[in-house]
Formats: C-alpha cells, sequence, structure tokens
C-alpha cells in the first residue's frame, strides 16, 4: 500500500480521531474552488458502470486533441496523473539510470523513482531565494549527470512558482536526447498569464503533463494525460494495464471539455481568494511566497502541531509541509471567500490561544 | 497503450465500421446478467467527484473484512482486479524469475509477465480432454521449474473449468515457500456449488485475486481486490500508485456489499440462461464446454468471421478466442434469456445463410 504523504483527507487518522470527513473543511487539497461543473456532474450521471471503459479512450483522446490542436498519438490518458508519473518511471529507469527532481515537489516522483530502485538526484532551492531554483546551477547538474528522467512541476507544487518559456527550453536542451524532461503542469489551468508549452513537444524528449482533478474538480474520479511525440508516448504506454481509465471519468473528461467557462471561472474565484489570503494573512504577520497557483505556500512556525490544532478544533485541514522537508511551513488549497474567511479567523484563535506558539507570524 | 486482447466492446473497431456502441448487444464481456444493483447506483450518486478518494480504501476494507471474516491487512484493493495482477508481477518477477499460467487464461497474466521481462512457462491442456489440465502434469511442472509465480484462473476464464480444493490444494504445496499461487476467482460468485478458499490463506504462498466488476456489474467503474497474508500483501502493495481507486468505486463497492441479495439473483439469472444456450446450442448441432462460471466457450468452426458477421449483420457482439489460442471457438458470456433467445436467432439466421461457412456446428 502506497505511504506517500499527500494533501486531502488522510481517513485512517480522522477514523482514530473520532472526526467525520464530512464535517472537516479541505485546505489540504488544490481543487477548483467552484466544485465540479453542473453539466460533467449530469453526464457523469447518464453512464452505466455496468460496461467496460474503452481502454484506448478513444473518444476522449479525440477530444482532447481537437481541443489542443494535436492527433489522439500525441496523448495518453491515466488514472490520474500519478498512474502516468510511475508509468514515465517504469519506461525511463533502468537500473542504474539517473533521475533529477526539481524540489521540493510533488511526494509521487520521489516514490515512484524509489519503486524503480532509483535514488534520484535533487535540484533545490536556496534559502532566502523564495524558492526559485539556480538556473544555472540545474542546467549544470543536468549536462553532468545526464538523467533519464527529469521531473520539474510548472506551477511547482507546493511553492506556486512559474518558470518562464526561456527557462524551460533551456533546461529541455540540457537533457540529453534520449532522457525525458517531464513538465508537470497540474495546476497550468489555474495560472493567470501563461505561455504555451506545446511548441515544446517538437523536441522528443519533453512530456506535457496534465491533471484534470484539479481544475474541473474531478480529484475522485481520477483523471490525467500527458502528451508526447507519438513515439514516446508508444514507449510509455506499454506499461499501461487494460482498463486502467474507469469509463465515468472518461465521460466526465469529455464533458469538461465542453464546460470550460468553468475553470475560467475557477481560475478567477482561486485568484481572488489566493489574493485575499495573501493580503490577510500578510497582515497578521504572516510571510507567504507569492504564487501562480491556486494555493499558498505560508511561514507557520511549527505546521505539524499547527495542522493538529486546526483539525482537531476548528474542523480544518491544511497540508503540513513537512513531507516537502519544509517543517515550518503550510500549504493552503484557495477556497471560496467563505471559506477563506473561516480559516482567517481560525488562524486568529490559535494566535490569541498561544502567542508564539505552533501558529508563528514571522 | 495496452494492446492486449480481452473481450468487452472495442470502440476503436466500432468508430472505424460506423456501429454506435450502444447499438451493440455484448456477449463478450462476462457481466452479472442483471446489471448493476440499483442500490449500488443510488450510493454512487451521493458521491461529490471533486474530493480526493481514500487511498487506503479503509472503510472498503473494512467492510470487505467483516463480510469475509479476515482483517483490513489481509486485503489490498486494485484498480480492477487487472491492477493487482500487475502489482503481483511487478512484486515477484525479477529478471531471471520464473513464471507458469495455466492456460488458456486472461490475457493479462502474461501481458504483465512481458512487461517484467518474463517469458512464463503454460500448463496446457491436451486435446480432447474437454479443457481438463493434467493435474500430475502441472505438479511435476512446478516441482520442476519452481516458479515465482503462479496465474491460475478458478473458475476458469475462458472454459468455466473449476478445480477442486483437493486439487488447488496439491498445486498450492508444489509451489516454492517463496513463490506465489495466485487464484484468481473474478467468476467465483457465479459457481453453484464453490468451496471456502480462504482456508489457503493460512499458507503464506497463496494469494485470492476477486473482482467485484463482474458478479457487482461494475466493470465501468473497476473495482478489484486480493486476499494475503499481511506480510504478503504488504510487499504487494508496496507497488502500488496514490489514489488508483477512485471514490465512487469504493462507495460503489461499500454499497455492494449491502445488496449480496442482487448477486444470488445475478448467479440464478446466469445459470438459467446458461442453461438454456447450452441446450440450444446443443440442439443445433454446437458443441459446448461444461462451464461452471457465467459464459459459455462454443465450437464454431471460423471464430473471427462469425464474430464480425455478428457485428455487422445482427449488432451482436461475442469473444473470438483467437488471442486464447482457440481460432475456433468464441466464448458467449450469459445475459439475460431474452437477449439470449436473440443471440440463438441470429445464429441460426449464419447457419442457414451460409451452411458450412463460419458458423459451423460440429
Amino acid at each position: 500500500m502506497d505511504t506517500t504523504v499527500h494533501g486531502g483527507l488522510n481517513y485512517t487518522e480522522l477514523k482514530q480521531l473520532g472526526l467525520a470527513p464530512a464535517d472537516i473543511l479541505d485546505f489540504s487539497a488544490n481543487i477548483n474552488p467552484l466544485g465540479t461543473a453542473p453539466g460533467v456532474l449530469d453526464a457523469i450521471r447518464q453512464v452505466d458502470p455496468a460496461a467496460y471503459p474503452d481502454p484506448d479512450c478513444l473518444q476522449l483522446r479525440t477530444a482532447l486533441g481537437a481541443h489542443l490542436g494535436l492527433t489522439p498519438e500525441h496523448i495518453l490518458v491515466g488514472n490520474g496523473a500519478t498512474e502516468l508519473i510511475h508509468l514515465l518511471a517504469r519506461a525511463c529507469l533502468q537500473p542504474g539510470a539517473r533521475a533529477v527532481i526539481f524540489a521540493p515537489a510533488f511526494g509521487e516522483y520521489e516514490a515512484a523513482c524509489h519503486i524503480q530502485g532509483v535514488a534520484p538526484a535533487f535540484v533545490c532551492t536556496r534559502p532566502g531565494s523564495a524558492f526559485r531554483w539556480d538556473l544555472r546551477a540545474a542546467l549544470d547538474l543536468l549536462m553532468e549527470i545526464q538523467p533519464a528522467l527529469v521531473f520539474l512541476g510548472n506551477p511547482n507544487n507546493p511553492t506556486g512558482a512559474y518558470l518562464s518559456e526561456d527557462s524551460v527550453t533551456q533546461l529541455a536542451a540540457a537533457v540529453q536526447q534520449h532522457g525525458l524532461l517531464v513538465l508537470d503542469e497540474a495546476y497550468l489551468s489555474f495560472v493567470d498569464r501563461r505561455w504555451d508549452s506545446r511548441r515544446l513537444l517538437q523536441r522528443e524528449n519533453v512530456v506535457l503533463l496534465r491533471s484534470m482533478t484539479k481544475d474541473h474538480a474531478l480529484a475522485g474520479l481520477r483523471l490525467g494525460y500527458l502528451l508526447a511525440a507519438p513515439e514516446v508516448r508508444a514507449r510509455i504506454g506499454a506499461f499501461a494495464y487494460s482498463w486502467s481509465v474507469n469509463s465515468l471519468a472518461q465521460v466526465a473528461g469529455i464533458a469538461a471539455l465542453e464546460n470550460l467557462q468553468h475553470v475560467v471561472m475557477g481560475r478567477e474565484a482561486a485568484c481572488a481568494g489566493r489574493e485575499f489570503l495573501h493580503r490577510e494573512l500578510h497582515r497578521m504577520g504572516f510571510s507567504c511566497t507569492s504564487s501562480s497557483a491556486n494555493f499558498l505556500l505560508v511561514t507557520v512556525g511549527d505546521a505539524r502541531a499547527l495542522r493538529r490544532i486546526l483539525l482537531l478544533e476548528h474542523g480544518l485541514c491544511v497540508r503540513d509541509c513537512t513531507s516537502f522537508g519544509l517543517p515550518e511551513h503550510i500549504r493552503l488549497g484557495v477556497r471560496v471567500l467563505a471559506d477563506c474567511r473561516r480559516l482567517l479567523r481560525a488562524l486568529e484563535d490559535v494566535q490569541a490561544a498561544a502567542p508564539g506558539g505552533a501558529c508563528n507570524a514571522s
């Protein structure tokens, strides 16, 4: 069983604490604040769950291809982007291969490397750099160790940092011809001013990884896809098992592409909530990173203790970033303004109850 | 992308032929003839797809444990039994390891071995044996090559053969202590007189593989589980990725355990349909194997041609068994009696149109 630490409610922990999942307001996952589009919910309800899914996801790949200006042969659909991360590791990481992760990062990259018996190298941010990487040092590392696989989140989770096209293009050029740079764009839909990464697909060593669980709020159904040159896609897909993408997720994905205005509204809601949270947290004395995505990284002092107080005393779940190597930080997935206000009131209560305690404005 | 041949509609083929999936009556999948239980459908509709699934499937494992008289630590839930087949291959098949498959068999066993770089050995049935294995020869093979992994379907797909407890116990004893015998019981719920395989879990080298997609008609949502000694389960689960089992499947699984009468009725419907088809096909001159499951293997002559005629001219899909190594056989998943009658009429038409043609009573 997977033991990688992630956002989202920990049902085992809640049971031990005697808490009901339905009573918890979850700021630990980073989902469209508006939830699932009504049109998508309607489409899901029409599906007969008795029939097998299309193992090739043909209709969804055709719809995605039309939306993205690519052929279905460029697209591999997965049971969440997480399945695709593991397929990438299987396809690229033979014994003795090297992998690089731009850190801090989504924990599943490292987990997938470890299952393949590979200990990845990390490109880390320097203290005081506001979680920005040293591009020159990153390029040197890539050219030195010639990794078979590189994971780079853009925007990055959990910092919200968003690299420019020029930076990513330089990084791709530094990855060897037979290596793969995986640009994980799970949160791209929430970025206000984004560049068109599809241009990178002209390179055979770039894979774009996309999630439909965040922008379309389908985390429960699992749905992600990758974009790559057809030969690369075929090489990765050879490791997939049959019917990994359930039929409700496939139908939801097709319906989601007919409800794109919902994503626009979700981005606007996330942006408004993020600016509100950033301003109010700053007013309370907290330091937040500047984020291009629908979440904020906040310096709090003792993240583990604060998470527990908020969960037990306020019914709020935040992401303790200890597993990212950031034990003094929490990550907040932006929700609608009313929920954000409830979170701020709870943080004020914790501050008032124990000045200098877990909730430690810096 | 997976290219293993399976039952269920081939959406790519249907698109090429200009056929709509909704217009096809599918006899190629082996699903509860009554479809999904109404109580399960209601439960699925209550789930918010925006929230992450429980990655540990705790509530479902607890419910399954209570139902089966086992602890949650004995149970690993998968995104269909197919995910678990691939996890088993990853956990057991290191380079140089040996695997054995009792054939003919579900194609995913061999696919999973091949992805691990292992060419499995096969225990084959002898001509004229009505697809029964030679137990003595099978025991000799297991003791000779000491496989790390053995796949045995019980009842077997596509033959419907069902081995006794004594036979399976002998086979388990012949598998080395550090090997695993995987008893795939995907179709067990459809067997009228079944023995209790849970007794085999006292051995650390047996895994019971179960599907909830057939008896509970949840093929679209994907849901399976395995039962094993807790140490074995932990070893296999270490290869899983996060959130592989979607939240609707988890809720459906819990609701299914509260709707077990639906499985009893489905078994009775499948049994009635199977006996009816068997009798009528025999009357028409076809030879069918005796099956303990909800499908029938029928000798037809040219399976590929017959499948195509039934699809194009009658809107019926049957399983051409060429990929099982049986190009003269089709497999029929039993449906309700009205559907079975429609199939028989179509077969009569094909016989009348071309005596001695594809539909060749033996």
